[in-house]
C-alpha cells in the first residue's frame, strides 16, 4: 500500500472528528435538524462561543447546512447534509472503540 | 441518549485518532510488527522527533509495545497490541469517508 497517498484525505477527516464536541454535535443532529438551543440544551458543557464556532466549521466543510425559515420570528436550523450522515458509522465505530478500551 | 455519557471516551479516542500521523502509523504496524526505521521508510515526510514523541504516546496508552530483542546489535520492534490491532476498522472506517468526501 501506498501509506503518502492515505494521508491527506484521512488526516483532515480525522482532525475533523478529534476537534472537540464534534462528534457531540454531530451524534445530536443525527436524530434530525436542530435549533441552536437544542444543540445547546443536549451539550451543557459547552459554550456558545464555542458552539457557533464549531458550527461554522461545520456549514464551511458542508457537513451541515443552516436553514433559515421566514416565519416570525425567524427559525434557523441547523442539519445534517448527505456529507455529515454519512459520518454516523465512523462516529460509531470511534465510539465503540473508545468505550471498551479507553 | 444521554450524549454527556458519550464524551469522554469518544473525546480521547477521536482525539488520538486525530493526530498528525498517528493513523498512518497504526496502518503501517497493521502490516506486522516494524523497527522505528521500517516505520520511518514508510512514512518518509515525518520528522525522527515527532515519530519518537508519537510512539512514545502510543505506547503510553498501549496502543503499541516496543519488544527488545536482545541479539547483538539489540533488536527493537514495535507491534500493535489488542487494543491497537481493533483500531483497524475504525481507521479505516475515517478513510473511507475521508476518500468519498474530503
Amino acid at each position: 500500500m501506498d501509506y503518502s497517498r492515505m494521508c491527506p484525505k484521512y488526516e483532515h477527516a480525522a482532525e475533523l472528528l478529534g476537534k472537540k464536541w464534534t462528534g457531540l454535535i454531530i451524534r445530536v443532529l443525527l436524530d434530525g435538524p436542530k435549533r441552536f438551543k437544542e444543540i445547546k440544551f443536549q451539550i451543557p458543557d459547552m459554550s456558545d462561543r464555542i458552539l457557533t464556532e464549531r458550527m461554522k466549521e461545520l456549514e464551511d466543510l458542508e457537513v451541515i447546512v443552516r436553514n433559515v425559515y421566514p416565519e416570525k420570528p425567524v427559525r434557523i436550523e441547523y442539519e445534517l447534509t448527505e456529507k455529515g450522515l454519512a459520518l454516523e458509522p465512523v462516529i460509531s465505530s470511534i465510539q465503540t472503540w473508545g468505550e471498551k478500551w479507553m
